[in-house]
């Protein structure tokens, strides 16, 4: 669908804007940027930080195309600008280093889940790609935990492709719902990409096709043997436990996709039980959620695995996390200097962070403090870690199966009132005294009243 | 981020489940499946059709690349399939016929947005990418119609690709915002890609990196001039706008981000003309939606133009359409036969449909009737036409431009109490006769009881 998925041109305009005006000006100091979510969704009590590898997939290879620059030349708004710049970006490459949270770490409200330093150009025209990639990521891990946590143990696989924002949002999301904790996805271009485990059943038009439901499933049994998995509801679900029973079928598990899953659920398993098909499973699909498969649960439903689609791979409950990206310090020859925002209602501490996770007795994750990150954790975890250098990755990544595994871990580590679906508890996270104390005194120096000029 | 944008596995695993099954049992007949929105969300009373041109592209080059056939056949649950489905799948080409309806169409509840004819297994494989692509921008090109009509004629500016579901779902929101009735992107991808105007102001980082607001924008306005919009909240909204008068600054746009819009933009706006600023622009961004956009105006803002970013390019208030494709025609040497889904609530109508639009005398549109392709029209007009014949397009595609052009024109023919915000009336929509006579037929055939057989 893109014809250049590492094109630069994958921005904002304001970036190439910014960039021609540093360029024009001379401005070609290392700056930082820190990328965070300013306040949680109120139906999410945590995050899982997710698509890293992406990000800095694209930081290793973006690049200006002659045919984008030529098509920036064109554009009206650069035509004042000097043919200099438009060399410049030609030769365009990021060089910068970032400071990241392994994917998979819980995250909260205005924790740096990246810092990237650079020369201020560079850092702001990866920008719009930076954010996209890792808060849509980051939202659909963070969906994903939340679900495969009510379904308390049982396999929840991730089916909403057909439903993402575009194939590729489908395919992101099946990475990141994997790293969420599904035990695998529908989408088979995910399978094959990262090595996440895809799962299929059979749809109601196959049973359609062949107009005699017992037809298609005999059809389908004898193919996949041990690996079939048979859609019972296109015209009647318990008639079609029956009929494929009556038939001697065996099939891995059937699946449930419409009606009440909670007495169809139970139902199907009286049949399969008294039929003396133990191992069949019984798989669940049909708009399902963390909500709705807890109650199911909750009520006694007999199902072994859930399916979910659309809820979660738009994760839409909370289809949006407000991911920002922030200039936090510029470099000089004298060292840096802090940077920070003011706007009403949308204030940000100055200077680049840490973000410090404290842990209890019991290993239990218990509060985490934002710091400078020239401060000392003292004892708590630093989350950050330098993950790229001159714009080459450090060392190989993790696999995504260890990534899943790290968030499960993670995950365990929360306390157990902020992974509650109702009512979830706050999570406590605040600024170190040293932040608080540079923003005051920010504040005083350029939160100026009108016509008073910075030093 | 995709390495392979008309890869074939960007499909649910089971499309290729059926195609094994099928391919295994010799059933080869030709199938019509339509694609269409089962109900609209609460939030929406209409559709606007979009993303049929990539729909259509993906058809013509969809294949399977060597490596992924690889991939598939070391899948477990390939493991019984014969090699002869894997030799097909290497010359797997869509060779079908796609009937549609013109992007830019409004579109309501049950109607087929896309219609294919094709080889079962063909027809199949490509369900998954068509949902995706078609829902997805259809979706959002109905949210960006919604937010324009809000904005009385005043610019609308899609600004949401850094909260899209990824950078790919960024660059088709773009296009599908466009047809919605956008005037342009921040996306330079869409730019470059869709022939799209954008457009870009600045960020805070830019007014942070200088400490010096005024710096900042001298050093902005001396290089864009006549395109220059300065961002003025990042410290004090008024006092920016003292500063850059008195600095004698004369930018296109004054772009707000922050703070009360309503009282800021009438503020804003004395004060530029008092000092003679009667050109300068003023741009409004912050969270905006067609709620807020419709108060703003109401209330007497005084905004030129909006950008819009979340809310729009993840139709926030409704991030998902329930689209689905049915089969509902089977055909062997005996002519069609039909085929419908019966499941509890999710029964479909038999048959290959065709969409007839009412009108009135002065030309607005007063109902729809879904009848069977075969019946006439009736003096509505037929709503879907045929767009793909063995598998190529049927000539050039209308321009975007033009598709732009077209869905205004369409939106205008609208009942003006189906474009209210506020409880909108519905649109009449309904199946004809011989469609719900077909349906009874099929449900008293195949409704059948446990154990009765198909004839």
């Amino acid at each position: 669908m893109l014809p250049n998925c590492h094109s630069a041109l994958l921005t904002d305009l304001y970036e190439l804007t910014m960039a021609a005006a540093y360029f024009d000006s001379g401005f070609r100091a290392r700056a930082s940027f820190e990328l965070f979510i300013r306040s949680l969704p109120a139906e999410r009590s945590y995050l899982i930080a997710a698509g890293l590898e992406q990000a800095l997939d694209y930081l290793e290879r973006v690049r200006f195309q002659p045919a984008e620059i030529e098509y920036l030349r064109r554009q009206p708004v650069f035509e004042h600008i000097s043919s200099g710049f438009f060399d410049y970006l030609h030769e365009f490459r990021f060089t910068g280093e970032v400071w990241a949270m392994p994917e998979g770490t819980p995250v909260f409200h205005d924790e740096p889940l990246l810092r990237v330093t650079a020369p201020i150009i560079e850092a702001q025209i990866v920008e719009t790609f930076l954010l996209s990639t890792i808060t849509f990521q980051t939202m659909i891990a963070s969906k994903a935990a939340r679900i495969v946590d009510a379904a308390q143990g049982r396999d929840v696989i991730e089916f909403g492709t057909r439903r993402a924002h575009g194939p590729e949002a489908g395919t992101l999301a099946a990475r990141a719902a994997y790293i969420g904790g599904c035990v695998g996805t529908s989408n088979v271009a995910a399978g094959q990409q990262f090595g996440i485990p895809v799962f299929g059943t059979l749809a109601h038009s196959f049973v359609m096709a062949y107009h005699d439901e017992e037809e298609a499933f005999r059809r389908f049994q004898q193919l996949f043997r041990e690996h079939s998995v048979l859609l019972v509801d296109t015209y009647d679900t318990l008639g079609a436990i029956d009929k494929l029973i009556n038939a001697g079928l065996r099939p891995a598990a059937v699946r449930l996709d419409s009606g009440d899953l909670y007495e169809l659920s139970r139902e199907v398993r009286r049949k399969l039980e008294a039929a003396g098909l133990r191992q069949t499973r019984i798989f669940a699909t049909s708009d399902l959620d963390e909500y709705v498969i807890s109650e199911l649960l909750a009520r006694g439903a007999q199902v072994d695995a859930f399916g979910v689609g659309t809820s979660l791979a738009t994760s839409k409950d909370a289809p949006s996390l407000g991911g920002v990206y922030k200039l936090v310090d510029v470099y000089s020859d004298d060292g840096p200097s802090y940077r920070a925002k003011l706007s009403g209602g949308k204030a940000t501490h100055p200077g680049c962070k840490q973000v410090c996770r404290g842990f209890a007795g019991d290993g239990m994750y218990c509060g985490d403090v934002i710091r400078r990150c020239t401060e000392d954790c003292a004892g708590a975890e630093p989350l950050l870690a330098c993950v790229m250098r001159n714009g080459r990755k450090n060392g190989p990544s993790r696999s995504l199966q260890k990534v899943r595994e790290y968030a499960t871990q993670q995950i365990l580590k929360l306390p157990a009132g902020i992974r509650r679906l109702d009512n979830p508890g706050a999570y406590p996270v605040r600024f170190s005294e040293e932040l608080e104390r540079l923003l005051d005194e920010f504040r005083s120096r350029f939160g100026q009243p009108v016509g008073k000029r910075a030093p």
